[in-house]
């Protein structure tokens, strides 16, 4: 029984793993599309989708089945409930590079930022796409450095983010209205996707040393 | 030990409400604020924030309790389960309403958005108070009217959120660039909160209907 489990948790893990693997892809993809406006692979990103909400979806499924069956309890049970939160955060971590991929589709050919903008969301992109991939190499290997460095790149994409409204909102802003919109959209997607990944890293760090409160997301 | 865990169960349930209600008086406030530029109303509603994540912490907490010691199967681990993504949402929906009321206090004692915009804002307000109000009763009542008209009202909200851009992007406006970033970003707070709720809505009329694929967030 216990080896079984021990195999279901595996199972859980390389899932997990899986989806992060699709979710860095689809960034990647988004990013890349949105700074140099390849709408192929913007079109890739919003039509894939769907694939990292059916696997969240059936991770759930295996998730709740383990528990039914298994009746985990202390660390085990945490482990499997964490999961389930982690998918839930993966799965809108998949949105947000959809969301990105859709601004940049959305204004083809034109590109969605103008000049004095791009080398920061160049960056912003650079670093989700690392992030993502930490992210992946974290839920396959536990490394707590890896956690470390997705939290030190989350702060840099903070402060990118502040900087995208400090430029916006500066005398020598002089984009439309709708370079302002999209700005503003894309840079709070940027930072979205960082801090999931960032809540995605503490429930890691937090079943590894075993600290009794749950990190709020 | 069935009683016990009914009764469980039922504290969940009322925990749920609780913080359903704190979500809905904060939602209140922020748009009162935001609409009216209430600066108090609104340095309350980030104040008790903190109210709402820890009353979701301490409720998560009792659900992994819940699980490792009654060890529920089928529809009642399905009711835990789906506490948990419950509490989430909620959290996420706090979260909201506190950024409704940053983006008040930030440009106190200015309103937040130009003279054109605010009826739109108005009933923005008004429709995401109506879906937190319907969203405790929801979860108090399990009445399945509830959740369509939450689902209803979300549809309003989503064409608002659309008419925004629509203004935003029309060639009346006038608005400055601070104008433009501040529109965006609170019509998709606004957006974003009742989405929550429909997620929320979905869960419990899963759980009532008993079909077993999982709803996607």
């Amino acid at each position: 029984m216990r080896e079984v489990f021990q195999q279901e948790l595996h199972e859980v893990q390389e899932r997990l793993v899986r989806i992060a693997d699709l979710v860095a892809d689809a960034i990647d993809k988004a990013t890349t599309a949105f700074n140099g406006q390849e709408v192929s692979l913007a079109e890739s990103v919003i039509a894939d989708d769907h694939l990292i909400d059916e696997l969240a979806r059936s991770l759930d499924e295996l998730a709740i089945d383990i528990l039914a069956r298994q009746q985990p309890v202390a660390r085990d049970l945490r482990v499997v409930v964490s999961a389930l939160r982690i998918s839930a955060s993966l799965e809108r971590m998949g949105d947000l590079a959809e969301h990105i991929a859709q601004l940049s589709r959305y204004r083809f050919p034109e590109k969605v930022v103008p000049k004095t903008l791009r080398p920061t969301f160049k960056e912003l992109g650079r670093l989700d796409v690392a992030i993502a991939r930490k992210l992946t190499r974290l839920l396959e290997t536990e490394d707590a450095d890896l956690a470390e460095e997705i939290r030190n790149d989350d702060d840099l994409v903070d402060e990118l983010h502040l900087s995208v409204f400090d430029k916006v909102l500066g005398e020598t802003w002089k984009g439309a209205a709708s370079d302002t919109v999209d700005a503003t959209l894309a840079s709070r997607y940027h930072e979205r996707f960082a801090d999931h990944a960032v809540s995605i890293a503490k429930k890691v760090q937090y079943l590894q040393t075993g600290a009794w409160v749950v990190p709020t997301p």
